[in-house]
């Protein structure tokens, strides 16, 4: 368990999209419960995908399949703070791609939470591997980054 | 189940709060789950207070129980829209408050779901009913209506 | 303020669902968050439907919407807990049905929370109001109630 | 991308908690959504820990923060479902533990998904890193295994 990452700067990432805390994200201890901030990620990835035209949540032929999710937390976050969720993309390959989010206090530069999330693309109606579609491509071109 | 309230509008309220949506409160069938309006509810109650000064989640020695909670839906909603939630007090007594919340796609005049929120004042140590505290009272004002 | 309605006995109700409580479920005051009860009905009226053939979530052509929802709370509840949902039904028109929904603490008689839950069918593709299917009226006669 | 693990059996796990699905936790694609296995982590361990003494939510003077959770999706999984939660602790240091968690299908030997949830001690009132308590200690001895 010594393995644990150090939190990223804002500076690692390319798109950034507001979170306002509800008041259900706290747990009986008083801070955003390790639940939610999957959901933040949920919906930082899928807004930005169908902002840039890149998702249909009805009518896109393949959708991508969640395989692996993970997350590291580094400092609480109470409800109601309004929160910084930055995104980038780190790995992609034909089918699949492998984005990573941060979650940043207002006015803070390094993360208090940091995870990542691989979608896998599917045939919505075969649920078989499909390769990932040119609109999602271009969307994602804007997220890239070295590492 | 003749006696369906219409929908209110803007103008009927005397606060509001920005609700951006999130990937998970959309349902199988693709708007917002009947069960997330209520947090969004408690989102715009609690934020207020809050705000304001009238609660303190862990130091407040009077804290609101929640006894009833009412919706009306009008219109579906759906993820990755941002909501308008308005909010306003329509009773008030010794120990309760009635909040009523109207729930507003983007500019658009009539709520797209409404509905209320009873508090019921207690002490946190005794559970006992307990006056509205005074900063409670000064915020309450602002949310007062006629009706 | 003052038209509380006394708690139902689970004489009252038709069917029973267990319900085991999640860590989530309560929030920071420690207990069974108001919105919570509220996916205790969602999950009580929707299990039995599809238990009982009533209702595919994918193929059924007609679908019910969620047009009003209500609930009083009597007693707070917590995680760990496995709670008791009953059910019953109320009013029944052509196309519209009404729930009622009681949630027990295990080994108590009456309710700790107690609700309803209009639904109001629909044709899934044009969105127009549609009779009830035979194979939900079906259902629903072992749940309906003299009151 | 290509280090995805095996599923593992169920013969892996040390104790089991049966999890019904709830009709919240399908997403738009009908499935349970990915962020909802980890409210299940959250309910199989604290559950776990409570009813083993090892836990009082409220009185306890260290805690567990979590400060890494994981998951892996390998099927999909759908509300009316009653699934079973497999527990282990694959290791344990002064402060800290890790648990494992698998999501098993009803009849099924392998695991849906499966992921951990890494737990640091500290003291409730100063957060400063605390030894695991004797009871806890107890507790974990029946979740060990040898991975």
């Amino acid at each position: 368990m010594s393995s644990r990452p150090a939190p990223l700067p804002r500076t690692a990432f390319r798109h950034f999209r507001a979170i306002p805390t509800r008041w259900m994200d706290n747990d009986v201890y008083g801070h955003v419960n390790n639940v939610t901030y999957y959901s933040y990620f949920d919906t930082i990835v899928n807004a930005f995908l169908i902002e840039q035209g890149a998702l249909d949540i009805v009518q896109s032929p393949v959708i991508g399949l969640v395989v692996e999710t993970q997350c590291n937390y580094f400092r609480p976050l109470s409800f109601p703070e309004t929160l910084d969720g930055g995104l980038r993309v780190t790995r992609q390959g034909t089918s699949s791609v492998r984005y990573e989010i941060g979650i940043f206090r207002a006015g803070e530069e390094s993360a208090s939470a940091q995870g990542h999330f691989v979608h896998v693309y599917v045939e919505r109606a075969s649920g078989r591997p499909a390769p990932l579609p040119e609109a999602l491509r271009r969307a994602l071109a804007q997220l890239a980054t070295a590492n």
